[in-house]
This record gives structure tokens, C-alpha cells and sequence, in this order.
């Protein structure tokens, strides 16, 4: 599955239906393990789709940062990116990226947890695939079992508080400062894109 | 106290049980600490063993392996062998071995935190009993006390699933594809030592 | 704020009395940061506040030393204290400093994750500096509702606890026992500094 609108995917509806049909083909597909290869900026909702992932292959390249930069937006990455973050780099690392809003080049990426291997840009698809078939070797019930006694408790708490964090990202969203913000920032992304 | 019966010391019934009665005693001797010298490979049961020790000494030899290579067997971890490998090594990095059975080498056990110190196989004893020389130098109620801090939760969650953790692992075992599952990895070990 | 009453500063009740006003005076200020630069050996207490901070800058001299060496005393870090650690450094880390009392020089704090940043003495001040424009960047708001979203379970547990914790520390640190192993204490420290 290849998301590919270059330069940018944003998460627009029509691209995250697509990609939640894809997902609900893929659940099907016994043979189907998680890995991302990332050729491209992951911030905030792409790089919560990459945590997600069983493992995370960023090619190496200083523009392909990733991270929850929520707060340079003046908004807050919600409890359940925070729970996936912390699940993946640790409470300490995660307090620092999300406070600061973070976006790792790949080095730092790699030296904080956030992705799990850097490789020059023409190896990321057969790194992938290496990585790919070794997923692929493990007894598939065992390993399914296992990786839900892992991610499951974190998953169960999204949904036990799934309403009430809509409601209050969609009263929060709506504040006039925080459009106001938004639109700074925005503002300075077109500027920095000339 | 050595468990030796070269060259493996599989966890038998009999094993199991004069383990449970040496520790029972060495609870009694108030200097007694858990330091765990490997000089050996260290899977599942045995690897769980080392974890509940306070410190962990490894032989640098490539062939002294350790970690919950369950998922290799066809099998799952149980959650007190996950909660204790989260509590050593973190949540991802316990996400991977888990979930890839990885048995680490020297090198990488000290690397992601599986063991504390590597040594050459003739200074493992010498190490540990230096490293016993340290914590026996701390006020002893003192640290017992913070020990049951960090580790009481573990423990109780423990004992407070213990009668379903064990109904379902009879009935788990007991399937005959897992049965079927265990043959194949047994097969495989045997054809490997020729 | 400086904590100045060299060589020590005693956290005593009219130290902790300044501390708790100057710090509500903070609060009031919109930018403030809790950026710490420690010039001096934060042991126990010291150590716990440099924690609640959002950033540590530790001069590099081998008398700085930081760490909770509650044990060391004979006493035990309340579990706050235990929770504060584990935020910053982890389960296993904070096991061993915990139990072993473990006073960190500045390139173990360092690795350990006890500090954010290690730089020579006559560059502390201006480093602190230098990081606390970095974090005043941040849009403010969405970063404090962040920084709450990771410490408030923290902070809740030992308010919801605090009255028993207290009840708990006045009774054992009242014992016989308990105040024989601080005198031991603060007898070798006198005598080590001769």
C-alpha cells in the first residue's frame, strides 16, 4: 500500500477513507505485518500512522523529519498519540518531543526510538522487505497473541474515551485564539515555501 | 547456590522443586541477595529466572543466549514473563523481543538492558561476587524496602491473575495445533545438534 | 531564583518556606520554565526538585553530584519521589539508583538520563539561557496543557496519597532504629569532611 500524492499527503477525508478501506482489505490478509517505509516528512498524523506500524524504516535524508509538532500549531497531540508515543521512546523522551513539538531528522530519530532503522533512500523498499521476511518467519498466532497483550491495554483506552475526546478536540478546535493560531502557522509554511 | 547439569538445565518438575525449596531457605538468610551469573543460554523459563534477579552477570560467549523466545515455540509469554521484561527493558523494546522471540547474544542483552554486565567467562564469578560486595554495603532494611516499592505491583498483578493465567495456559497447551506446533520447533532443535 | 547559602543549602523548613512563595510568585508569571542549572551536589530532596523542573543543566565537575540516596541512610524515597525517577529514567534505572542509593557524577547522569545537558561550569548560566529561549517559542498554552497531560497522573497519585505518605514517613522515620542509621550517617559525613 502506497500512499503517493508528491510532494505532500495531507490527511485530507478522501485519503484517510481510502486508506482505512485499504487497512479493512489488509486485516484479511494473513500475511500482513505493519512495517512503514517512509520516504517523506512525517508530522503529527503521519507520524502517529508510522507508530502504529510494527517497525519503522526512514530513509536517510535531513528533510524527512517526524513528529508530533502539535504544539508549534498551538494545539495538543491527544491522549492517544501521547499513549503510542510513550509506548515507543519512553515518558522522559516523549514529555521533551511533545512539549517542544519535536520533529526528529532521521539520526535523532533513530538515536531516540522514534523510528527503528535509517538507510540511504534507495534502500528503503529492500530494507523493508528483509525486515519483511523475518516478521514473516515467526509462528503467525503466537505473534499476533503476543502483540496484542502488548498494544491492547493503550487501544482499549482509546475507545473507552473515544467520544469525550472527540467532543472536546472539536470544542477545542473551534476557539477563535486557537484558529487564530493555526493560521499563523500556516501563514509561515506558505512564507517559508516562498 | 548453581544449577548445573551440563550441558542444559531444563526446568523440570524436579529442578522446579529444589529451586523453590533453596530459595525458600536463602529468604531466611538475611544477606542473601539475587545475583545471576550466566554461563549458559538463558530462553523463556530460564531467561525469566535471570529477570527477577537483581542484577544480571553474562559470560561473553556468542553461544550464552538470552531472552522469551516464546513465539518461536508456537507459543505466548505469559504477562508476568511481559510485565518483568517491560520493567527491564521498556515497551518497545520488549514489543520486538517478544514478538520476535529474539534470543540476544552478549553484546546486544547488555545493549538493550536484557543483562547489566557482560564479562569474560572467567571473570564471572569474580564480578559477581564484587558486585554482591555493593549491594551488601547498603543499609539492608532500607533497600528491601525500596525493592518491594518497585516490584510489589508486578508481583501482585501476579498473584492476582494466577488461577486464570494457568487455566488458560493448560488449555492453550493443550490444543492440539500448539501440541503440533512445539513438535515442529522440538524437531528442529534436534536436527540442528545433528 | 538562586538557592544561595553556600556551600549547602540545607532544605530547611525556612528554605523550603522562601522556596514555596517564590515559586507561587512564578506561577503568576505566564513565561516562566522550570529550567534547573545546578552549580552543587543535589542529593535526595535537591535531587527531587531538580526532577519536577522541565529541563536539567548540570555543570560538569565530579563533586556535582545527583541522585536519591535515600538508602544510603536508611531510610526509603517516598513514592513520589520513586514515581518522579521512574518518569525520568525509566523502571530498571531507577531500581538501581533507587536501591543502591546511587549518587550520579555528571557524565553518568548524563547517560542515565538524570540530566538533560552537561557543560562546563562557566557555561551553565548561559546554556540554561539558551534552552529557556528555546522553550519560550513554544506557543505557550498548548504546551502547558501538554506538560499537564504527561505529569498530572503523577501529581494526582501523590496528592490522593499525601496524608497517609506523610502519616507513614513521621512513623518510621520516629523509630529507634531509624534514627540510630542517620546518626551512623551523619557521622561518616562529618568525618569525611574531617
Amino acid at each position: 500500500m502506497k500512499l503517493k500524492n508528491p510532494p505532500v499527503n495531507s490527511l485530507s477525508l478522501e485519503l484517510l477513507t481510502e486508506l482505512v478501506i485499504s487497512l479493512e482489505k489488509l486485516e484479511n490478509d494473513k500475511t500482513f505485518r505493519g512495517i512503514i517505509l517512509t520516504s517523506g516528512a512525517s508530522p503529527a498524523g503521519g507520524c502517529l500512522i508510522s507508530l502504529t506500524c510494527d517497525y519503522r524504516v526512514l530513509a536517510d535524508n535531513p528533510k524527512y523529519v517526524i513528529g508530533l509538532n502539535e504544539t508549534l500549531l498551538g494545539i495538543i497531540a491527544p491522549f492517544w498519540f501521547k499513549d503510542t508515543l510513550m509506548n515507543t521512546i519512553g515518558h522522559r523522551a516523549s514529555e521533551l518531543a511533545l512539549q517542544l513539538g519535536i520533529l526528529f531528522p532521521p539520526a535523532e530519530a533513530l538515536q531516540v526510538g522514534m523510528v527503528d532503522k535509517v538507510v540511504p533512500e534507495d534502500q528503503v523498499q529492500s530494507t523493508a522487505l528483509s525486515v519483511m521476511a523475518q516478521w514473516l518467519s515467526i509462528p503467525d498466532h503466537a505473534r499476533q497473541l503476543t502483540k496484542n497483550m502488548m498494544r491492547k491495554p493503550t487501544a482499549d483506552r482509546l475507545v473507552k474515551h473515544r467520544d469525550s475526546d472527540i467532543q472536546n478536540f472539536v470544542s477545542f478546535i473551534s476557539r477563535d485564539s486557537i484558529q487564530k493560531s493555526l493560521q499563523v502557522y500556516l501563514g509561515k509554511l506558505r512564507q517559508k515555501k516562498g
